[in-house]
């Protein structure tokens, strides 16, 4: 396979953006996505998004965004894999470069989740609505049961969750694109709201609306064309069952596992070498347990991690500098996306206040459900 | 890139499938496709469905499917275009070979239509929401406009609109997998429910359920472990505006034109050495449409070949042998999947009754709303 490399990226700022369409907040991301990487073509484009059928009632986002960006009669296609949706798309446009088929890719996620009434019904989509959500659980109630397990197995403390809430939140001050950008205190997380106990609302990400946006292109295309390329050395996903009780395990997420395991190996490199990653925290407790399961830290010992300051900006490895899920935003099918906006920047040295030092190589890992299905890629400066 | 082959497929027969769910009938395609192809392996599963959100509440059918099958932790991502999307499954299941990613992968097409009191409010978010949708148009009134300009402007006839269901209804007869499987007469369509001027009952495809499956390898593989494969020589996309107004003619769908033209620059063959074609007939004026689009005859004389006889199973160029949209049933995701099940019976001998004599190339097209996007595959006999 060819070697492929992210040339630029733009996204918009996240949040309940009442004036912006889901179209008019993809062109915007896209098009300074393509100002960054100063291209004249594109081959073809890959949007994530999860649910704009139920959202907007649009689907066929593929053509309809690649008509509003000017870019038809060019491919264009949508993919889904529920939150995961960005993470699948940036996948699609990394093989169909190696695979020699396209040159230059805009690879994009978008969501508008504000336009709707129905934003925990179509979230409830993505996981199995015939055993989980006719019964009436949701993902707050899901991610409830992995913390309250975790808790019980590891010690791990309800303070941890708030850790990850703060620092996220912290993350989220230095970051212009964050849909939250101020700080919060362990006791407002643990004052805030009951959602799922043991999760408050300050352990939820928002519901946001965004677009996100990054140009791939070969590598050497890039470099005889004097572009900034940030290598993608791997890309990887795997699925589990979408419902947690088919699971023998609910503490440790499979998928995680799998795609984590595979990216190492096709990376060459091993998580000791991963200078910071971007993670899905939907709730606090996920980033504890993927940071786990992505080997940053032994099984059990991801609430002790954030207690330490280890994965703060200046700790072993930093997690979601970009504020994550939890500060940034969630508009789930630009999340994938975004991810990759925030690695392009910190790989490149424009991350400003939030800037890792040194920073050569990055992880970003996306997933779907309760686990379901994840997707992790890991860039790496040229 | 590596050449790409199909090496088996299964599917089950459309129809309104009131005892069976999303999720058995996918596998239940899927099992017969894998015992087609006689694979112990599948590396990746590419599901397209359009509206599985809106029709059944469930995204995620990527994961969902993949672990219904036995085959988590594969990576299983869902593709969407509106009516293309089993279009467009195939070409990402094409790339991921093509690029050497994957070896042997799953590529499948579903959608669970009659679960739900809104099937027209679900296909219509393949049209623009904002400019045609919103308005009150729904696709039956945007193909009628296109078939009465094209009445006005070639002197196609009403009767010529007829013909095409009567022959594809006719191919169904033949096909066990198709919805409908009875002769109807041109009588019977001018004589049917008027549902948009021109455009009658009978002139439409019906609303099904249904999925379609097949296997793809890397031709080298599917030739090392004895397999029957069917090459891609093609596989091409193209995208148009969604909306009907934007577009400066309309008795011609640029998608069409431009996919076509593509696959046959990729494929090194004209429109005069296809031997036989599937296409989007999900309106008869479409399949008329789209057989001038692809070169099979110029311009505003489509329907003229109908009358001719020169699309049926003897004819010069057999348009639809399975049935088409029209008999064999549309279950939209599935469609463009199932058009891959038909070539691969014709290509290699195995379509009983509709067989097409000396079969060697075939050509089939997929197509999302009004032509907005359109994807084209050459498939030949190795």
């Amino acid at each position: 396979m060819r070697e492929v490399a992210i040339i630029g990226c733009g996204m918009i700022r996240f949040g309940e953006l009442w004036k912006k369409s889901l179209r008019t907040m993809f062109v915007e991301a896209a098009l300074k996505a393509i100002d960054d990487a100063g291209v004249d073509r594109i081959d073809a484009l890959y949007v994530g998004c999860m649910t704009s059928g139920l959202f907007v009632e649009q689907e066929h986002l593929g053509a309809l965004l690649a008509d509003y960006l000017g870019l038809a009669p060019i491919p264009a296609i949508r993919l889904e894999s529920a939150c995961a949706s960005g993470g699948v798309a940036l996948r699609q446009g990394f093989l169909d470069i190696g695979s020699g088929n396209s040159e230059v890719v805009l690879v994009g996620g978008v969501e508008k989740m504000t336009d709707t009434d129905r934003v925990t019904d179509g979230l409830a989509s993505a996981a199995d609505q015939e055993y989980e959500v006719f019964h009436g659980v949701t993902f707050p109630g899901l991610y409830a049961m992995i913390a309250r397990l975790h808790m019980e197995h590891y010690g791990t403390k309800r303070e941890d969750l708030a850790l990850v809430a703060v620092k996220n939140h912290k993350h989220g001050t230095m970051n212009p694109h964050a849909h939250f950008q101020r700080e919060i205190t362990v006791d407002q997380v643990l004052a805030s709201s009951l959602v799922a106990d043991p999760l408050r609302l300050l352990d939820c990400s928002p519901v946001s609306d965004g677009a996100a946006c990054v140009v791939l292109s070969s590598l050497e295309w890039a470099k005889a064309h004097g572009k900034t390329p940030v290598k993608i050395i791997a890309s990887a996903m795997a699925t589990d069952t979408l419902a947690l009780h088919q699971r023998k395990e609910i503490t440790t997420l499979g998928s995680v596992v799998e795609s984590g395991r595979k990216a190492y190996a096709m990376a060459g490199v091993g998580p000791d070498q991963i200078d910071f990653a971007e993670v899905h925290d939907c709730f606090t407790i996920a980033e504890i347990v993927v940071s786990e399961d992505l080997g940053f830290f032994k099984k059990g010992e991801g609430g002790k991690a954030v207690r330490e300051g280890l994965t703060g900006l200046d700790g072993k490895i930093p997690i979601n500098p970009s504020g994550g899920l939890k500060a940034k935003g969630h508009p789930v099918g630009a999340t994938g996306v975004a991810q990759a906006v925030e690695a392009y920047l910190q790989l490149t040295g424009r991350a400003e206040k939030r800037q890792i030092k040194d920073a050569r190589i990055g992880l970003i890992q996306n997933m779907g459900g309760s686990g379901a299905s994840s997707v992790v890629h890991i860039l790496e400066v040229v």
